[in-house]
């Protein structure tokens, strides 16, 4: 499989649903496989909140594939011999694209909190200039999850006739005070964190040394990806070490998960990202500037393909399967819905892939 | 409704599972209604993580009752007029009993983190004695929700012949992983804040000025006891001012509600106390001492009543069941299980209580 990581660079303005612009504005992306001659065969993959245009292949001296490495490549679902695979940094983000810590053209210093606020339909502005500055106007599919299922909906909505399917997984229309409200556990231990200096700390210390707030955040993120029976079955009560009197002192193996991936995020996520990202994903509303969610849903013309994880309670398949409902009781026959029994909760459209790639293959079949 | 505030010296040793000792140790408790002359109408309440002995009734001056003033009083379902109700606040717990603020007799100082681990079976051997002290060896009935469940629960199997009837609601036999990360969340959060200090803060620096680490875990808390659904009937996605770009720069009412049961939280609860509580929770497990759960559950000889609430994500309906059918199993007769309906999660003890009222009433009379 061929990979190729790229950045795409613009002098012209991007005007932000704020009323704010970004520029200039940058772009870090990731290409699988080969664009064809008439540029027919472009499948767009969207990334989640902590996720990077970084989904498929291996680095070299790297343990970690990409993050749906397990979808994506040579005769896979998303094969890789017949696609033209793009995958971006959306911007906001910390790896590569334009964020909080990029220069601030006004000043010469990081944005840092003077950053704009972003939303959902800007990070698929900027995509959309990219692939247009690759001369690609239409593709055949955009698929993502959870937050890369926001974007998938936001092109269907408001680029109509750009993808020929839309693959939503594990999303919403509109985000439900349940997964606001781990987002605001995470918000409060980053910003109330004394070394997060109010947004001007310095990212190098931060990778050193990594930032309490944002491990304490992410450790509540990591129990809304999960599920109370998910937990049972990953964790139950093992103890870490079974010796003496672990049964007072000792500690969970739940415990030692937690931490691990909580200390260890930060080292590899920017804080201020990290806050304006959860921002798009709190306001995402996918019936905003619309009446009604049925009026913005009307608008789409792509083949929507919703899937739903059963056991998933940060985007629940009731959210799903409302948007499948609206569009039904309008009439339109371009949508699917299909709800996948799971009880990995919220991380199944990552770990669950075998449960969903034949179904993927016959849509991009046609 | 008499009610009467005391405390309860004891100068003996209070032996401890750990091994350990707590010497001398007190416990403050609220009595509501008068004790009879042969101490036949007592009923015990025990209270939950950040409840106290104020279960009932309004001091003067105050705005709000006791914790379960819907449940306990004059003519209520649990009624002051026929019973003497007496409920202890926790040793451990920062409302009178000894708690990692008092003083430490070895060294003259407060206990900070020299104070024992407890276990939930030593609150309850606290709450015996001082049941003891006032000559009382024999209960109607023991009615408690959550980690007062497990006192509960704990009170039945410890001490097989104490109460007539057990009330177990919104419990557990054993914490499982999901409520321990929760509970990880507030441990981590408070740990990191530097303001904590490792322990060697003034409480009154924290009364007046709260403590930010205690106040992420509370919002954090605050998520557990409540469910997606009961977030969407209770904020949706309202934001606290529709004015301006409120749809991108509003503040959800979620996010008020927790910050201000967050930040409020820490004024009036000592943050060892939390720590302490919640690893006694943590490591709650009624099959402790036996080889499984059934053989700890058959030597209850109290008539048990377990009483779930469908919508309650922390100690879920099929945990409570789990009890009831170890028991079933072993032909045991004296168990009752019964779900009730809720969309309030786990606060459906403290909120729901015109949906349990009439069964409890119903099982104190016999």
């Amino acid at each position: 499989m061929k990979i190729e990581t790229k950045k795409a660079f613009f002098d012209e303005p991007l005007y932000l649903e704020s009323g704010r612009i970004l520029q200039p504005f940058e772009v870090q992306y990731e290409t699988y496989g080969e664009l064809n001659t008439d540029k027919s065969n472009v499948i767009v993959i969207t990334h989640a909140l902590s996720g990077s245009h970084h989904c498929a292949g291996i680095y070299e001296g790297d343990r970690k594939a990409g993050w749906w490495d397990n979808l994506i490549g040579d005769h896979k679902a998303v094969d890789t011999t017949k696609y033209f695979v793009i995958c971006m940094n959306n911007i906001g983000s910390c790896f590569g694209s334009t964020s909080p810590q990029s220069i601030n053209p006004a000043t010469n210093k990081p944005y840092r909190f003077k950053f704009p606020v972003l939303t959902i339909s800007d990070i698929v502005k900027a995509q959309i200039r990219v692939l247009k500055s690759l001369d690609i106007s239409n593709v055949e599919a955009i698929i993502g999850g959870s937050m890369g299922g926001m974007q998938a909906l936001c092109y269907a909505i408001e680029y109509p006739t750009f993808a020929k399917h839309i693959i939503a997984l594990a999303t919403t229309a509109y985000t439900r005070p349940w997964a606001i409200a781990f987002n605001k556990v995470t918000i409060e231990a980053i910003r109330n964190d004394p070394d997060f200096k109010d947004g001007y700390y310095d990212p190098k210390d931060i990778e050193e040394n990594g930032l309490n707030g944002l491990a304490i955040g992410r450790m509540a993120g990591h129990i809304s990806y999960l599920s109370p029976s998910s937990m049972d079955d990953k964790f139950s009560r093992r103890y870490v070490h079974q010796d003496g009197l672990y049964e007072l002192f000792g500690r969970f193996e739940v415990e030692r998960y937690l931490e691990y991936n909580g200390y260890n995020f930060p080292k590899n996520f920017d804080p201020l990202s990290y806050l304006y990202i959860a921002k798009t994903m709190n306001i995402f509303n996918a019936s905003r500037g619309s009446d009604t969610l049925a009026q913005s849903l009307y608008k789409i013309k792509s083949n929507l393909h919703l899937i739903s994880f059963s056991g998933d309670m940060l985007f629940r398949s009731s959210e799903m399967e409302e948007i499948y409902n609206t569009m039904i009781e309008q009439n339109m026959t371009n949508v699917t819905y299909n709800e996948i029994q799971s009880d990995y909760g919220h991380d199944a459209f990552l770990v669950e892939v075998d449960k969903f790639k034949d179904q993927i293959v016959e849509i991009l079949k046609g």
